[in-house]
């Protein structure tokens, strides 16, 4: 039995990095822990189009894996086809936003969100008043980085203790979420820096199914 | 390393029921689990006052444990002392009032609280509303069973059916919450009578407290 | 210029209901209005997958009719691709479902939902939080009739009647909504036999739609 | 018929303004649109009691305009009497506050509000609290200016500028709200230099009335 | 000095009863404390146009009090006119309306509201709205009774107790408000018929300004 | 008969600062007014662990006056016991946390607090969550000075100007609260140089016990 890891855009990059931010996890995990990209995904998830259109792919995907799924991971923090996943399988489905959002819960009374870009900040209050989160909420602030800067570890670390110590100064949030797929690599020195637990979504989910593979023991 | 289950009550009778809920999850938990009484708390967690004393015995409890211990359970549904321990241990803490809410936020929109007695249900809320839950709950509704007919099994189901079929009809919850620490063994019956999710908090505590032991790994 | 009404399922009796729904309004448009149905959607919207699976070809359809359009409206209660038809297009895009939650809070202070099936107040629900106004909702109760009844006007509007009078007098409802597109052929007699308003989603959404086409002359 | 847009101020500047703001929409509108003030009325909406006492002179006005009325506009943003003359007229009443935060739900996710003084701002967050809207509120921000610099158009340009900025890049807000009556003149250079929708209230809520006129064709 | 209670209508029955009412207080009160009709308003406050015609006959009375007024009450459930009193008033101000429900929260955790009309629970949800404190309702259901049956006490009481039983058994109120000014003699009776507390908001408005005018000797 | 304090530190200079914070309504109060300190509590309530810790001791100290007692007043921010003294006691018993926000809101409509240390935050936002008041608050903001400085009174006071100016010009609070029990002795002069009302919670707590116990001369 396999627990499925779904990254639903086609980056193997990306995919790669999941798979390492993951995988001290498979020393611990009693199934195997596979990372799969979505071929027919695009490149990256950054419209509402993206995040509405790797759906079907991606349930035809899950229901390739089903019989020899322990459990499956939406791994985009949009978590697009999450319900849909949810309704067509009898295992644990699991999306990184919302398990970084649920792992933060039990981290601190209000979590700031370090988010890529300027523009997903609506899709995820949206999504949080969607699951009756906002209330949790302490800010959402983009650090605004383009791809050339984000390729550049010094400069994405600095801009993301700027912006988080400004969550935790300014906006009063006691735990942080990196607000994407592919920053945990930044988790840990974050954390030590800022003094507040930081939450990547992509571990907080595996985390989370793990759990619940063991939860499905007792049915 | 062990993963302690802290029922701050001090009845062997809970603590057993206790330990027999979770003990499917023992094949596939990286560690050993253990359930604990607390022999200064009360027969049973009743009243605001309970909830309230129980919580310095309890943190003398978990201390004692804190070298070995890969995470704390506490196990009333009222999460007694969750915050001060939390503030104590360098350790994963989970509460199983709150793990009970965070896992049925993944099975369903609105959640509904099967509880004992009418008395606890203000209690209940004034929990969600600190949480910023309030918005995923459809109804908290009390069995009001008293000692003696709780102890009929057939009776005890009978009611827990009763009021889960108005949770999910009359006030649309589709997915259902045990809203005490000793009432897993009805829980898949229940489930199965119903037709949607049934959460025991002690199950769902474990299993997200064995994700957490992995998350661990990744820091 | 024309003002396009895109019904996201293949099925004519419906569209055609949209249209007999819709044109005591094109007497006062200043602008054509034409009623579509999505030639690849399903039969009907009834699982999270088909809200999903027809935004592709829905964005698609909206493509070929951007230049000539004064505004779109979706035409399914579940309001599916309006975020992505938003991002899409530079035309005014209304959901019927949002616009008929947009109207009733012009008219009562909390509304109430006839849905046709239980299976998806859930999704309301979820999408009401999405839009912040889940304080505004009375009750969102089903009428729970299959195909074959719904065939049956009689059987029908009684069902509505009774539904819409427990919401009005139990839950305080003092406005309802249909909520589905097919229902407007009762919506003003059940308006007069309740004596609360009554919204048609498809009514409400082209009736927003006229407006913000006349909005759009002030840019 | 007629679609009345009752200023309750006595004012004739600000009336013949929002004849202006809202004169682009006479090519398109099915009725005469007429804008009155209210003699009775205080030279400006400053108090409470100003918002109070403008109530009675305001229904007054309206009921001997009631026959010949396709549907009344209230165009003040504190929508005095709003409800009051809903109660006493069969026609639709939309007020300018209510219409420009609804059309303001579906340009965006979070709002925010340029208000012309500090303390209106109270005022506006107990409205946005009684119309259950908060959750969707970025932020409402005073752009302090007295009568003298109001007259300024370059000096109240760049104030309206400089808090836009900050409600857009501080508080996340992705559509704007001219919290005012006599702003309208300002909207597009605003919306152009910002790049996000900037709202009307005016303008707003005289298309929904275009809407809600051409809906009543459907009963 | 004294402390006025302004009833907003121009019933001396109604003004007596609340006199009675707040009477036993006045033996601890350290000022007088006088009830006032208000000869302009009307004979019952029960339109939204009683609520706003009032404000300007109310403010004229109230200023004329003012120099020896140690505070004042608004002795409507309504509360008219109390933002436009503080606003001209130097001395404390309560409505009767606010004084019950923040009452209510130091006594439960959810409080259900008797209403005499079904018509007037909209307007006591929006003001809760306004308040912020809608996650406190647990509901609010009219007695609907007419003139004739509210002159009958054996059958008014049995209504209220009827009432009063649905808001505590089914909605999980704690603690009941009475929702309107003229209910105080049924309080007690009330309260050790259903076991849970009572508040009349016209003795919870006068206990917090006796308190309000104590505070007033800490500035 | 005696108002009663309970100041659960064990602090004989916080206790007296309490005794002449609320010296002045003794002149008006109906009954003795007696402020006691905790022989078995911390110096200071900083940590959850003192929170639930001092409440057995404080339940064991209010049973010994329950007799001779009008009202009971708990007088530390974090109202620990609050809920368990009012399940013990016949007598009313108010928090001076619950007290401050419920003052407040009867002030302004949103409140900004002063907090001392920024690990306080958290459980005041937790706190507003379980009483449904989130919508009420402004932010909470820390001035974050050590022992050393808060005992310098100019610096201390400088220091509240400048996070009061930020909590009304920034946050937009109309209403201040000082959110610890020791500050009284400020709240008059940062009244007047911020020009909004400022809340002191021991004032406000014993302010409302005295109208408490007015009230309850109608049982």
């Amino acid at each position: 039995m396999t627990l499925h890891i779904l990254n639903p855009n086609s980056s193997r990059v990306v995919t790669d990095g999941i798979d390492a931010a993951i995988d001290p996890m498979r020393a611990v995990s009693p199934v195997e822990i596979r990372c799969h990209l979505l071929a027919e995904g695009p490149a990256g998830i950054e419209t509402q189009a993206h995040v509405d259109g790797v759906v079907l792919p991606l349930l035809a995907q899950a229901r390739a894996l089903e019989d020899g799924a322990s459990a499956f991971v939406v791994a985009c923090f949009s978590d697009p086809g999450l319900a849909a996943l949810r309704e067509q399988s009898r295992k644990p489905v699991l999306g990184i936003g919302e398990s970084a959002y649920l792992t933060a819960l039990t981290l601190g009374q209000r979590f700031g969100i370090l988010s890529i870009k300027r523009g997903s900040v609506a899709r995820h209050i949206k999504t949080l008043g969607a699951m009756g989160l906002l209330d949790r909420l302490a800010a959402d602030r983009p650090i605004d980085l383009g791809v050339a800067e984000l390729s550049d570890r010094a400069r994405t670390f600095a801009r993301l203790t700027e912006i988080g110590t400004r969550l935790r100064d300014d906006d009063s949030a006691d735990v942080l979420i990196l607000g994407c797929a592919g920053m945990a690599s930044y988790r840990l020195d974050l954390e030590n820096t800022l003094g507040i637990p930081v939450v990547d979504p992509c571990q907080a989910a595996t985390a989370m199914a793990i759990g619940r593979i063991a939860l499905a023991r007792c049915s």
